[in-house]
């Protein structure tokens, strides 16, 4: 199912779920397919689509109900368990992502914090010591890693990337402005901040229409 | 144009940058679009219709000169002039972006910063005066603001955004977790962290390929 299922369809799932959350919170019982699309900026027609990669939801003419369908879109998206996280890197990026309540709050726990500065090597954030990324593997090994956030500069990433995929890392936040390697079967997701100014400088240089 | 080219071309074109000023800091004198496709994990023939929305560049059989390549790519994506940006949140993710070396390296300029708390209003950040947000309007005008990085919470944002857009603001890159109204010709990328972290849950979970 992964390869048929697109980018676009899993971004869209994001989107249904923080919708149902709301729903949920407000006590909504039940959302139809057409409701759920017009606050997420799609068709019914796209929702019903969606979800039908994933089994049947829903009751034809009563709509989804929300704590059941919310409940089936965190389970689609692996959000049903806790995922256990190392931090690489321990800069100014690094420990706002470390701050940053919305990663736990969905289940994403970074459980390690990695970092060459030997000013930081040793301290403790949160109940978290932080180590050298000479100890990548023991950590990995150590604290049960799955998913890496990747928050160090260019020249480093590739070859401490490689150490953690090689220990049992499987997913990768990648926020180093490299295109990174990885072996197939490990996930990488960049967010390249340069790149959506990038967008935007284009978006609004173009705006006219009449190009070039 | 803008409507003829795809997000997708935008992106790849931001990418092809990135290697054209790569090859240009090797003192690289030409390069052929197979080259450039094969570093940017495309076709030659991809490359060649993403440049071809945007003239005729190159010569068949001798590639592409990489400066001048480089200046046009920058030109097509608007980067052949410096843009004024405020950054409005001074909290973690904002001071984060505001010492992020690459915005103005590329041209991004944060010439305003903008927060509610009172402890931070009146601070400089290296020559920046921190302004209270309610002085949105006078801030956009006299400091000449044409794109918003907004990085403050969910509830805060909209109502800012209308605020900025008012006041002559045409691009916003969205770190809040919210879908921002805004009206036609005002552009908006969106950095959701969380969802870039939900993608890679998604892609761990039915790595198997046999769902649900």
């Amino acid at each position: 199912v992964s390869r048929k299922v697109s980018d676009s369809t899993v971004r869209r799932l994001s989107h249904y779920l923080r919708i149902l959350e709301h729903l949920e919170a407000g006590d909504a019982g039940t959302v139809s397919s057409e409701d759920l699309a017009g606050q997420a900026g799609t068709t019914a027609a796209q929702v019903r689509k969606d979800l039908s990669h994933f089994g049947s939801f829903g009751k034809r003419g009563l709509g989804y109900a929300v704590p059941d369908l919310a409940d089936h879109v965190r389970e689609i998206l692996g959000l049903g368990r806790p995922w256990r996280v190392a931090l690489l890197g321990a800069g100014r990026i690094g420990s706002a992502l470390f701050e940053y309540a919305d990663f736990r709050r969905r289940g994403f726990h970074i459980v390690s914090v990695l970092d060459a500065d030997p000013a930081k090597v040793g301290t403790t954030w949160e109940g978290v010591t932080l180590r050298h990324p000479d100890e990548m593997e023991r950590v990995v090994r150590d604290d049960g890693v799955e998913v890496l956030i990747l928050a160090v500069p260019g020249e480093a990433a590739q070859a401490l990337v490689e150490r953690a995929v090689a220990a049992g890392v499987r997913g990768v936040l990648n926020f180093a402005p490299v295109q990174l390697r990885v072996p197939p079967g490990v996930a990488v997701q960049d967010v390249d901040m340069v790149m959506e100014l990038e967008a935007l400088a284009f978006e609004l240089t173009h705006a006219g229409g009449d190009v070039p």
